[in-house]
């Protein structure tokens, strides 16, 4: 496959599954010294996928569980913050201004913060209390899979999660191997997908629930920042209040299928644009779903699932088509603004 | 002014305004009988219309208020969502599908609804335990007023905003010609703004803090569904996180300006955007704030600001220009999907 050292990140993610115990730690630690909430916090890409936590927490735990941008909660703070909340946030770099400057405003007012980072020894990571180990820069599973010993940890200890266990056991067996096959698996269709749509002047994205970070992301923070392609993406449960009248028979639209209790939504959306509309791309995730895996957690490890085909395969086939470097920018991290 | 019948929006502003008393009684009962939290269920317009609560709540009370979509709390719940919570909702038709389905779910658990509608003897209205009366189909202004008797007036019975009497004073004695005059003053303006760009293929709108909503509903409800106008909307906040990428210096680009704590983050954009962009439009709000508000309404009533010159005044002439008929639909209500 073009652009995947195989060997490489089967090493990279065996590291990252092997941090989840690390993770775990830091949970039961926390969990010692008492919380009354969490607050994640974060910006852009990181922001996103957090959203599928705070999504999913809504099954799982009667803990509050907050999602905060950093640039704005500087600004306005929020009146359920206070000493005893946890912050998890997070930089794959270390030093993202805005993640630095919330880490500040928080110590100030003494909240404890666990900041998923490469590097303790970073910006980001100099700032917080515990470092939430991340292997590798490039690859959003690679963060989901950083937060599940933090996240579903504090769940566990909380009796929100007793299943923590039975979930890293299938995880450790059969993450890795699963993910590298989806890969394979998915391939072909992502050149025949990057081939069609590499040029497009805009492209419609849509889907929801614990996927929609996914989408809001991709198309954010890949199609549009490192690809400079022009996308609208709504959710499922949104996309029948407004953005439908754009489709017409030719309009390029795009759909990720969730996996979990929000599939209806999608579903809806699915019939409709298969009547209305002739240029339709569905990824159902129920196609590409890695074995191993309780049904419970497959809505969990979804937006892996989702990220891999995605930002790891169709992505390096939209840069081969248009040859436009996934990594050229032309501005962010180009000059300061 | 064109389409716009200043008598009788003059008799339907008057009659909202009076009908915040009628809110604010609302809000008194509900107070007495108790409740723990407050949940603004929504979709579309409504939902993007209650964003401005949510996010305004962070700065007067710790009563905890959660946004749900209307779709999405049907499949899923919510564990913070009990026989104790109160839901504010709506549907200005009455007979919006998914709040009514949320309706019927929420009264089978026996949560308390308060809903904003034009009609007690629609679906919506039949299924909630109070109505927010809401005097006129078209014009999110109308909704915003609906919304300050309950929502100030619960913060106001729970000690959070005292200054109630004050804020529902200055809007008696200065909303309505307020809002009348900024329309005027708006128009011209209106019409060279709409005459450029009621052809484009593609416009990105930016905004954030308490005006998020309102760039989120302008582009999705109005630009989209109304005028079939493909746009992308990204958050101040997020602006530099991936949707920059996409600005060279002819991409048609709208800023909307907020007023209250978050302009720093419009401003930062603003300062980017003047120096890469020579295509860009900017809605300051301040410059459209009416007179005879205290400094910290103003932030409160700046949707309403965005909406009439917005919503109000440029989609009227896009309207115009355009030849397309803002009641013009593809889909919506032409037929069941």
């Amino acid at each position: 496959m073009i652009n995947f050292d195989e060997d490489q990140y089967r090493k990279d993610l065996t590291a990252q599954v092997n941090a989840i115990a690390e993770g775990k730690k830091v949970a039961d630690e926390i969990t010692k010294q008492g919380f009354d909430n969490i607050f994640f916090v974060g910006v852009g890409g990181t922001y996103a996928m957090q959203m599928n936590f705070v999504t999913l927490a809504k099954q799982y735990t009667k803990i509050p569980v907050y999602l905060e941008q950093a640039g704005e909660l500087v600004l306005v703070g929020n009146p359920h913050l206070t000493e005893k909340s946890l912050v998890i946030t997070g930089s794959k770099s270390g030093d993202t201004k805005e993640i630095i400057a919330a880490e500040k405003w928080l110590k100030e007012k003494n909240v404890r913060i666990a900041a998923m980072v490469m590097s303790k020894d970073s910006a980001v990571g100099q700032l917080c209390d515990w470092r939430i180990p991340l292997q590798v820069f490039k690859g959003v599973e690679f963060e989901y899979l950083s937060m599940y010993g933090i996240f579903y940890g504090l769940l566990a200890d909380n009796g929100d999660f007793p299943q923590f266990n039975e979930f890293y056991d299938q995880i450790k067996k059969n993450m890795v191997e699963g993910i590298i096959n989806t890969q394979k698996k998915f391939d072909d269709r992502a050149e025949s997908i990057a081939s069609k749509y590499y040029k497009t002047d805009y492209q419609m994205w849509i889907g929801g629930g614990e996927l929609w970070g996914e989408v809001y992301l991709y198309t954010m923070c890949i199609l549009e920042e490192m690809q400079w392609l022009k996308t609208k993406a709504v959710s499922s449960s949104e996309f029948f209040h407004g953005t439908l009248e754009l489709v017409d028979k030719d309009l390029p639209v795009f759909l990720v299928k969730s996996v979990g209790k929000y599939r209806p939504l999608d579903e809806r959306v699915e019939k409709f644009l298969k009547k209305e509309n002739n240029n339709l791309t569905v990824f159902d995730i129920k196609d590409y779903m890695i074995d191993g895996f309780n049904d419970e957690f497959k809505p969990i490890i979804s937006p892996i699932i989702s990220t891999i085909i995605l930002n790891g395969r169709l992505s390096k086939h939209l840069e081969a088509h248009s040859g436009h470097s996934l990594d050229m920018r032309r501005y962010y991290r180009q000059f300061k603004y």
